[in-house]
């Protein structure tokens, strides 16, 4: 057995996905020895503060410090209360970006660092577009940094081996990982459908069975699979958001602006008009009956409406679509993600991939296996 | 944009994958320009001899000298007929194996070397062993090395990230890819159920839908979805090999005589014992009767009956299983190829990857793909 290898890495954001992947590291120490890998945690950030190792190029947050960021986090308090714990330094507001920058520079060409971003802030685009200029690998489950600007798209993928974001699409689901393989083999991909969204993908699978929208919805809400305030899945935004992600990792040189994105609610219902309560008792029942009359004609026709992106061409859309009702996605049932990808090897029959789509869980453990995935960049 | 990475490598074996490989790469020279990557073939081989290029430290097969490859195969002809077009040398018979040794001996641990197995040989586990201590990567289409002993397998696993075998099972499908990345994630996989081959698949939904399996193995015969004796598909030998790539994968050490195959038909058919026409003709149609009502019964539980592999714990089984009709395998049609994967993560719901899962073109990408998956590897 080689020498082990060490990955150096800074977690950017410890909400639930965050806290998730550094148990997974800590619980995964004897799989990765054995398999010649350690992951050495130099620096862990919220939004305002930034707990980074004494010593970056030596030192390690240990284990024991790890559980205490996860305790400290799951409490909901600030990563500055572990200031006096252990060999550790504190950066607060302003001095933390410049830090995260001084420890990417320190340690980018050196032992190389991976900064690993759990966070959903779109402020995190800046450091990691400069860490990649200073030779830093950047590991995404956050969909905002690609889902920005062309210009700041191209710099994060400017070196394309550096950068692993399986998790900003369907979780831990091998999506991204399966589309890399495909455009590397250099077979053309020329359409994409994907059920991207668990509770839109429940959503449409309640309504076949006859369902009520409204009730869907407040079902949906109680079963703690829709946001707060269910609008925010059911404006289609975060399905975009990841249609985005595919069609620029397919090649289209496209903006949010040019995705047409069907919003399952009408404007004047929207949160800048109606109150979530409001919403949900007097403007979702008056979508119904036009849910339902869509869902009985595409029935006749032997389909089923699902809530899809589609990828054609240079064309993306998000919106419901009537699918035949023995497709692969036609067949979905609850909240599992899938995708179908046509391809030249994939043309009649698409390569079809199919599971949940969402979780602290699941998407943690994507994030950590884009790590592992790095590791021959590493000395 | 960095340097361009120059991946050497071997192709061993050049029937029809392995021509389609050869295509694939020269079709992909500016996709893979574009990525930094040129692939330098210095040397091709089928069983009988070997072509290097004269001096495979700096040298290569051209894609003139490629094509000519292709055109010398698709005729059947010798690799041994190319020895004076262009720059090469040919090797044959007992040089050959000599001959690859000091190829790989001298760019092993110096420029790095692929050697690529697309044969159907279980010939070549000797030579990749070997290789393997010399510093090179292996990428296997071959399942046969995988299938040996446990202490070959070791052997050739013993620098995980140098070997890539994706296209061993279910072709190009990602499935390799995507347990290794769920393996590297520590989430542990306790079952697996996969549909490994075409032709079963399409005989089992054929089944289903009434028609006699003699009449069905004659339809797949006629149609080119069998081996020449269709006996090779029926006996169940290929999945269960799959089957044992699936299971070492996941870290059972176990051969072929652990795995517990069902054959479609008895021994008393066998191809010791009648031949192709006889097997058809007289031997098939007495199992009919015996199949129908398996079908019939499964139907009345609401499920149907598929040929699959189930590695659940350490038990490995590889025949006819009764699935709900509802789930993705018993949804399955045709000759698509489709895995379950249950996990921690995927735990109520699989993990389900599925589609076609045979043919050149498929298989060669896949190849593909694990080869371009190695550049980190190489200076």
């Amino acid at each position: 057995m080689a020498a082990t290898k060490i990955i150096p890495l800074i977690l950017m954001g410890c909400g639930g996905v965050g806290r998730q992947l550094l148990q997974h590291i800590v619980s995964c120490r004897s799989l990765h020895a054995k398999l010649g890998v350690h992951l050495r945690v130099v620096g862990v950030c919220d939004s305002k503060s930034l707990v980074a190792t004494s010593d970056v190029s030596a030192r390690e947050l240990n284990d024991h410090f790890l559980s205490e960021i996860c305790r400290v986090k799951s409490e909901s308090s600030s990563l500055s209360t572990l200031s006096g714990f252990g060999e550790c330094q504190v950066f607060l507001d302003l001095e933390l970006r410049g830090k995260l920058m001084e420890i990417a520079s320190v340690l980018g060409h050196s032992t190389g660092l991976a900064l690993v971003d759990c966070s959903a802030s779109s402020e995190t685009v800046g450091v990691l577009t400069s860490a990649v200029d200073l030779g830093c690998c950047i590991v995404l489950a956050n969909k905002k940094p690609l889902t920005s600007s062309m210009e700041d798209y191209d710099k994060l993928v400017s070196h394309p081996r550096r950068i692993r974001h399986e998790s900003t699409v369907g979780a831990g689901l091998p999506v991204i990982a399966s589309l890399n393989r495909i455009l590397l083999s250099g077979d053309p991909v020329h359409r994409v459908v994907g059920s991207l969204s668990g509770t839109l993908g429940y959503v449409m699978s309640e309504l076949e069975d006859g369902k009520p929208l409204s009730q869907v919805v407040k079902a949906a809400k109680s079963l703690g699979y829709t946001e707060p305030d269910p609008r925010d899945d059911l404006s289609g935004m975060d399905v975009a958001r990841k249609a985005l992600i595919l069609s620029r990792l397919l090649g289209r040189r496209i903006n949010m602006d040019s995705i047409k994105i069907q919003s399952l609610y009408p404007e004047e219902m929207g949160p800048g008009v109606m109150s979530v309560e409001d919403f949900m008792s007097n403007g979702l029942p008056l979508l119904d009956k036009d849910i339902e009359e869509r869902v009985r004609k595409a029935s006749q026709n032997g389909n089923v409406l699902r809530y899809v992106c589609v990828i054609d061409g240079s064309r993306c859309d998000v919106g419901i679509q009537e699918l035949p009702k023995n497709s692969a996605l036609g067949r979905l049932r609850g909240s599992d993600n899938a995708l179908e990808i046509y391809s030249r090897c994939y043309s009649e029959q698409p390569l079809v991939i199919q599971g949940a789509g969402a979780g602290n869980d699941t998407t943690a453990a994507g994030v950590l296996a884009d790590i592992l995935d790095l590791q021959d960049l590493f000395p």
